[in-house]
């Protein structure tokens, strides 16, 4: 007896099958497609790297998570895990071959061996995007703007942007002495969604004592418009900075752009990340808070410090791409499709393969994508196949394939037009309207 | 001092800049375009799986070159080496989700530790295409003229398909009573073209004696029309079969498409891999004969049989990308490109990055990618910068920069048209011939 191999992939790694594969493609060309409209540029880099160069010098939770393991040659390397240090290793590596202020994206895979009862996956998938080489505030609005243009290219509906700046905080914490301590508060602040008021106040209160802890929860805690909220902020922190000037700057861009609206500022929001030292962002779905933020980033000021004694500093968002879908999806702002060929061709004699492909080809160069059927089934087993490929439409070709008359029959419908040419074939099922039914 | 990590890529691996990753993805979408035009689907598997799935019952040059290693949880991983592989495990694991006959995609990277003296690569992409769930010489075909047709739609230029039968090579093969050494003759004649004639000789010699390695070569290197060649291959094997059957049919199919002429019944392709059964392929570009196959496959009867006992016949083909992009540099059919957006619009006031902005998204909106600039640098600064990001024209804006009137400049050729509105800058940018100068 002959004994298998059970076909089992590994836990908190997926399969995508043709539906939800067409729908990430679907997704990440729209992604894409705002991307460059922006006129930023795509780049890549290896999958793999040295494992000194992804954990630099080395960091806890990172080097717990990361796949790591000696090569054929002995070397320590890695599989990525974000592409925001990739990137770093990119800058330092090419500087010479860039022109700066630099707009690039990066589409791709990345992996963390998370712990999966939390529903996380170890495989996904993230689109980073980032302009450095400018410390103009035009720049950090530029990104604000482009998350903002790309979820509503994709329809994820209204959304709010919350933004902060760091600098602006760590002054105002420097005012209450508490500067020194800016790291872990910020780490604590960043939790306060997770972890609630209270827990967030007692830990607080552990690291700068009662007073200062009630400073910095009145401080986070502000609410009003943009102008208000900044007003306050700036009081707390001893008065104008360029920081605060900045935020100034972005509230009249966002004014100048007819998107205020959609930006709300936020003195709660940190951004866990240490590289992090300017304006900070968050990005939620008013109709969908509770799933969290699906595009988050901020402004770094030495990004590639690791690997160069250059300073490069930018500004940049990533939108996490399973996190996105499941909140489509959730709204049911997706729609599952298995197929891009609209049309099939039936298959009645085996010899007139090559008629049917000619055929095919005609409507193909018309812009249709057409499937050809390869095996001579009863028409009514074809028709059911094309509805379960998701094709809306199938030719049944006549006594000559390749010029008609035939038989266009619309599946969902059960209607058929006969006798047709080419020709009108082609118009019926361009101009047909968007729905089957 | 501060000491730096130096940074640097693995051997065999690569970054892709702009420029190239451009080149790169235009490729992808151009060959993923031509896919969908047939009704073929996308999916995706895991990059890290389960050693034994990956290499089944051991291979030996594959066990070599595989990245393998043990995970947090202390299972035995390793990355793909090939999308064939993965693809059978999933058609086992999915099978009852799957309508056959199926015909899918994948285009992605795979890895092997191969040495990289040779000039490969250890990190490459490949795309894939099968067809699975059909005997019918109609799917033969269909792979051959997708093949075919995503060859010239990415312009690769006039090309040659050169294809043979391993089940008539093997039905000879037991007509001189080698039936038995089928594997390891069929090996011997896949190198044919790497270790010439002379060499073959002597291996087939050392294999089946003088009489019968003479006997396989002068079958192997029969030339001719496809009707001639095939009728001498019949007359070898001792009379028609259905494999010869099989042949004739697919000529009647080129012939009713038009496509006879890009193929070639060459009786010594033969391909190395085990799994092939029936018909199998190379394809090499006229003008480019010593790169070798650029889009190889053939018709396995049972793809997944490691993983389970139904038999999953199909064919299929395989592009390499980075051996494709080499051949269609060497033939200067490749143009570098740095951006997507053929407009800047350049920043005459900090205070006025929203009002760009805004113009810049009434561009977008009109379908042409646009980039704003950041930073209020001298304007004959701007016009270097646009050039070298790759940008055909400047918009220069005037003092209410979101209606207009202002200056468009055309960079190559130094040439500002003034007063413009936006209407009319659109309508020239539109119209303008597709080469700058």
């Amino acid at each position: 007896m002959a004994e298998f191999i059970t076909p089992k992939i590994l836990k908190g790694f997926r399969d995508f099958l043709p539906g939800s594969e067409i729908k990430r493609r679907d997704l990440v060309e729209q992604i894409e497609k705002s991307f460059r409209a922006y006129g930023f540029v795509p780049i890549d880099t290896p999958v793999l790297e040295y494992s000194e160069i992804l954990l630099g010098k080395g960091g806890g939770e990172t080097e717990k998570q990361i796949y790591r393991f000696h090569d054929h040659g002995g070397r320590d390397v890695a599989l990525r895990f974000d592409l925001t240090v990739p990137f770093a290793r990119f800058l330092a590596e090419h500087r010479s071959e860039l022109t700066l202020p630099f707009k690039r994206y990066h589409i791709a895979k990345v992996w963390r061996g998370e712990n999966t009862q939390r529903g996380r996956y170890r495989e996904f998938t993230q689109c980073d995007f980032d302009i450095v080489g400018s410390d103009s505030p035009a720049a950090d609005f530029e990104i604000l703007l482009l998350m903002r243009s790309t979820l509503s290219a994709i329809g994820a509906g209204s959304l709010t942007i919350r933004l902060n700046h760091r600098g602006l905080f760590n002054r105002f914490l420097s005012k209450i002495d508490a500067g020194e301590k800016s790291p872990e508060i910020l780490r604590i602040v960043d939790k306060l969604a997770k972890i609630g008021r209270e827990e967030t106040g007692r830990l607080l209160g552990e690291l700068l004592g009662e007073t200062r802890a009630q400073a910095v929860i009145g401080y986070i805690e502000a609410k009003g418009s943009y102008e208000d909220t900044l007003g306050g902020m700036i009081r707390a922190a001893g008065g104008d900075t360029p920081e605060s000037d900045r935020l100034w700057m972005l509230r009249r861009f966002m004014n100048d752009t007819g998107t205020a609206a959609s930006f709300t500022l936020d003195p709660s929001i940190t951004r866990g990340l240490d590289y992090y030292t300017g304006v900070v962002y968050e990005t939620f779905l008013n109709g969908l808070p509770d799933i969290g933020s699906v595009c988050s980033g901020g402004r770094y000021d030495n990004l590639a410090g690791l690997y160069s004694r250059e300073k490069i500093s930018g500004v940049g968002s990533s939108i996490g791409l399973d996190r996105l879908i499941a909140a489509l999806e959730a709204q049911e702002k997706t729609t599952e499709k298995n197929t891009y060929a609209t049309l099939a061709i039936a298959c009645i004699r085996e010899e007139d393969g090559g008629a049917y492909q000619h055929l095919a080809g005609r409507f193909r160069e018309a812009g249709i994508a057409c499937e050809v059927f390869l095996e001579t089934k009863k028409l009514t087993q074809q028709f059911i196949l094309a509805e379960k490929k998701g094709a809306r439409w199938v030719i049944i070709p006549g006594e000559n394939p390749p010029e008609g008359p035939f038989t266009l029959r619309e599946i969902a419908r059960r209607q058929d037009r006969e006798h047709l040419s080419w020709e009108n074939a082609v118009r019926i099922i361009k101009e047909a309207p968007a729905s089957g039914l």
